[in-house]
């Protein structure tokens, strides 16, 4: 069987395939099936007009090209980088500056980010130029792709020999994976299938190189990817044996005799040589089943998590679907910045002690957050329930988004929660996970809205958008209208072609503590149809059928558990999916003198001209003051203190401005 | 001349020699000319009867000796380390374990430091063995020691042929300091004289080398610490060229063309190929005298300092006294810990911004608090004023002596003020400086607490101890009978051979709110008789003179200056001269959670038996709970508080029992 045969000829563009029904589960809704306008159009449209090409100008200065161009010399191992040009060195903290750059062996997962990215932005807007490059680009990888499938422009341009030797470190799988997401998308957007075609040919090829049968290798990646993506490439192909090469990867991984253990020892080397020192590192210390703590790199423990959401949600498997809960609960309770960010360390850019949170120092990498909005995002597949939803919001609205400067043009990989005025949005990074990151993310954002299941539809996020789906054969549009995340009002219209049973569910977020909704003018009871957190409307629906929900979006006040030393004494603003921060340009500098009595009112306004358009929030705090001070560091008196008005701002929006200091936990007073 | 011919032959150990007489210089007292008891007594007697002993081994250990021996073969660069024993092993956070050492070009310091401990030591009690030890490491001195004077153990032994073209980095003329300081020392305390004669051969060897002639070298040491040393040999020896060689090293640095420039190209080296990037590190950015903020290496600076005031004394120099105020108020306004620790940054063992001083990360060296002990004492000398005396005592008794473990056997290299529990007190260090730094400075205590002009007595510090000296020719006994620093009662005694009329200065402590002042029984008007600080008591003494000065001892809260984001919030406590902290040994875990209410009573209590006797301070404190908190990590309610008894230790003691957390700033509410 080709690669081209083994794509189901019966499925198009945007389609999932013919893969077997599993139990009670949603899948989100392929990109091209939805429309977002509104605050994710504004971020959709940055990512479609600037960022998408950004990406693959950035990917051809590292001189990326160059390693996957058969036609070209390879590289080899360390390149020197590009001058900077004038207004890179003039930005603060590019890391672009002045550096040469090494090759690296995971280039491959950034060119597939990039396509990735490319696919969405091209399905939002025509991009002719683009589409050329790219297609160019997956021309390169059509001849470099070896007879039996195998293509890593890293082993075979600059490691030539040495395929499969060390799954442990060199991000194989991982490479292949988000090839495979680029190629899922590219054929979603454009309807081209030749990338499809190579990545089926090669996961052919890895399907016959791994897996439980003997002679296989019973090995998985170091780096946690590959899994999620055979579960996209399985169900836009419909081939089962995708499916089941993702969870043999799953199940596989963590068990004993440990593969990465006998992987070194072929190498001749010591098994214990290993720079991150543990297993845990890559999440492949025990069995998935037997693990309970959140461990290791933050991104690689997100993406692991995410496929075996995804293998819960294909096979009905409720044995990783309580490993998961597990997981889940830890990460949440224990691991978990109030703005959705994770994996505090830069060490090994992941977790550390259960409520060690760090603000001014954390890591919280844009990539973790993003991996975070994946797997909450997979857990809806068992089902709309906002302990996920909630979460994915929380995640997307802020620690993930504030990656990414409100342009499209200038990035974050570390998002910390406080700073001097030294953090500031770079162009480029000689490790550039995170652009292509929050750009595909941002770009697919309208997946992220909706699941469906054969009679259901779960919407999971508010907003003004547009989604197009098919219920028994039926095509149904739904419109939401909504000025959402400002304002909690939502209008949804269903537009089903032929009056269709199903159910809908909407999700009422945790922060919401009123919420009213009316069916056709008709008010509904929430209590009775409220189960996991969403409203479930069964009804026959019809032209024209009008849902109105209505969230009261009050701020509110977060208080840290006790146990996190750092936020202890402090607060935190919100309001609706918001967390704010304040920033030096709106606030007199020297954020950490702000004391924000309890009492204090604290008003929300509207600021059409700011940063976008945002509603920022304002009240009078407490300051220090320094008068007095002249003459020592310390005195037996406190310092006298004075009012002072305080103006915060969505807390994705910082930095995007003069650069300054910043600050998301105020002293409590 | 031979070097025993420049050592006036008329000094005897413990006596200055033949200087010019300065304008109105107050020179501290030898060491063996002060007998200290009580709490000092303690620290003294832990350093004579273990520290002095074990420093001396863990030289040896770490093959020291094997540098300076010319009979044995040279070490090479580097050297494997001694395994550790299994008690080291044991030790959490001894570096000393199972590593390499590199042999240091440094190590004459180290000696020169572990001869000094030990010389003070020996005065203290005797100790025939380890006097012995020292013996044979002088004589190895001795043999080591080139016909023309030269004498440095890494440029004969390791880098022969290289001496002198590179005194930026390679702390050739700081070792020379050290052995200088070590040479003193045993000479006063033991009246052995090859050391002394061996340095002084050596410095004459320095002063045909540098200096202002034509054909010399123009250069001075990245490493400050021979110009104060060199101050040591000409009081000791009554040579004015050892003192002008100082002033001489003081004047020509940060001069341009700049010496380090120049001597970096005559190595054919490039001067920007810098390691610390700018010459601020070693405070040669500029001409002392323009030099207005405290910079670099903390250490570095200090002794700079120390050195420069030595020569403002003795040359009655204010160009030098106005630079050195400027200095001070940068450091002590702006780039203080509240402990009298400095240096807040382990990257450049340095300062930073001003008011950057983080709690947790706190470089804040043993030997940097010890260097400012050093600069204050020679502040001193320019005569009493309480602004430098206060300042010392605030270092000594806690900066500085946290550093040495109660039992004097174990270090601390850093010392924070607020620890998670990973902070715990070590054998030895790759890079040992602070062991024999703290030793000295505690083994010779009794020189900082008077100081001696040509008609006055200063008393700097209190607390039990005898003081003899000599004024006109008249010998003069003073002793002090006090509880200091666990009270503030102090009867001092005078015993003068014949009545003598001279000033008696008494330091009313800055921490004291209400002082009383008595001589003979008959009260004192402080307001009239007080200078700088200084109570003057002048008048003809006469045996049996009894002075009693009662100083009210409170409980302070110290409040720092709200430009300190790390302390903003937050109270120190401190009773006369100590800081205090909470561990976690005697407050339950989660030290972050005491908040202290401005209306709480503190009692102070005597623990005769807690920590070798201490006064302890207690309070009922707020403490937020963790019930409520089991299924999340922020909500909108903040935590409930409860009552809890906190109990506080002084700083310098921490560590001493069973590891755990430390804070000294707690939260204020």
């Amino acid at each position: 069987m080709t690669a081209s045969q083994s794509v189901s000829q019966g499925t198009t563009p945007g389609q999932t395939g013919k893969l077997g029904k599993p139990r009670l589960a949603f899948r989100p809704l392929p990109v091209p099936q939805v429309d977002v306008r509104g605050f994710w159009g504004d971020r959709v449209d940055a990512v479609a007009t600037r960022t998408a090409d950004i990406l693959y100008e950035r990917c051809v200065e590292a001189r990326m090209l160059e390693q996957i161009d058969p036609d070209r010399p390879s590289p080899g191992v360390v390149i020197p980088f590009h001058s900077p040009s004038p207004d890179e060195a003039a930005t603060a903290g590019n890391e672009f500056t002045g550096s040469t750059v090494t090759t690296q062996m995971f280039w491959d997962s950034d060119w597939g980010k990039t396509i990735e990215t490319a696919a969405y932005s091209l399905y939002r807007r025509r991009n002719d130029a683009l589409e050329k490059k790219i297609d160019a680009v997956i021309d390169m990888y059509g001849k470099l792709q070896q007879p039996d499938g195998y293509l890593s422009s890293w082993y075979q341009r600059i490691q030539p020999g040495l395929r499969w030797t060390n799954l442990r470190d060199c991000h194989e799988l991982y490479c292949a994976g988000h090839l495979i997401e680029g190629a899922v998308a590219y054929y979603q957007a454009t309807g081209k299938r030749k990338l499809l075609d190579i990545m089926c040919r090669y996961v052919d090829h890895i399907a016959e190189t791994f897996g439980p049968e003997p002679g296989k290798k019973k090995g998985y990646c170091g780096h946690e990817e590959v899994e999620l993506a055979l579960v996209k490439l399985a169900r836009v192909t419909g081939q089962q044996k995708y499916m089941d090469l993702a969870r043999y990867f799953i199940d596989q991984r963590g068990q004993q005799p440990h593969y990465f253990d006998e992987e070194a020892r072929a190498r001749g080397a010591d098994p214990r040589a290993y720079h991150f020192k543990t297993y845990e590192y890559s999440q492949s210390h025990k069995p998935v089943r037997d693990q309970d703590k959140v461990v290791g790199h933050a991104v690689r423990a997100m993406y692991l998590y995410s496929g075996m959401a995804d293998i819960a949600t294909e096979y009905g498997d409720d044995t990783l679907r309580v490993a998961l809960d597990r997981l889940w609960d830890d990460l949440t309770t224990k691991n978990l910045y109030v703005t959705g960010g994770i994996g505090p360390s830069s060490h090994n850019e992941g977790f550390t002690a259960d409520y060690d949170l760090p603000n001014d120092t954390a890591y919280a990498e844009t990539c973790a957050s993003v991996g975070l909005v994946f797997w909450a995002s997979r857990m809806l597949g068992m089902g709309p329930n906002a302990r996920y939803a909630d979460m994915m919001e929380r995640a997307l609205y802020n620690g993930s988004i504030s990656g990414l400067s409100l342009d499209g043009s200038l990035f974050f990989y570390e998002n910390p929660l406080e700073s001097r005025g030294e953090h500031n949005r770079w162009k480029w990074h000689r490790c550039p996970c995170c652009p292509p990151n929050i750009a595909r993310m941002v770009a697919s954002i309208g997946s992220y809205f909706y699941s469906l299941s054969d009679d259901a539809l779960a919407v999971h996020l508010y907003g003004n958008s547009t989604a197009r789906f098919d219920i028994a054969g039926t095509q149904i549009e739904l419109t939401q209208a909504s000025n959402y995340p400002w304002d909690g009002a939502v209008s949804i219209t269903i537009e089903p072609e032929a009056p269709t049973e199903f159910t809908l569910h909407l999700r009422l977020p945790a922060w919401c503590r009123k919420a009213a909704l009316k069916v056709n003018g008709e008010a509904v009871d929430l209590g009775s149809v409220t189960n996991d957190g969403y409203a479930a409307i069964r009804r026959e629906w019809r032209k024209g059928d009008q849902v109105e929900l209505d969230l009261e979006m009050a701020v509110d006040r977060f208080y840290a558990n006790p146990e996190v030393r750092q936020d202890i004494g402090r607060v935190a603003l919100a309001r609706g999916p918001l967390i704010y921060c304040v920033e030096e340009t709106d606030n007199a500098g020297q954020l950490h003198r702000i004391a924000l009595p309890r009492t204090a009112q604290i008003e929300a306004c509207e600021e059409p001209n700011l940063l976008g358009g945002v509603v920022t929030l304002s009240a009078v705090a407490r300051k220090e003051v320094f008068e007095g001070w002249d003459d020592g560091l310390y005195r037996p008196e406190p310092p006298a203190v004075e009012e002072a008005k305080i103006t915060a701002v969505p807390y994705f929006a910082w930095d995007n401005r003069d650069p300054g200091e910043m600050l998301v936990w105020l002293r409590d007073s």
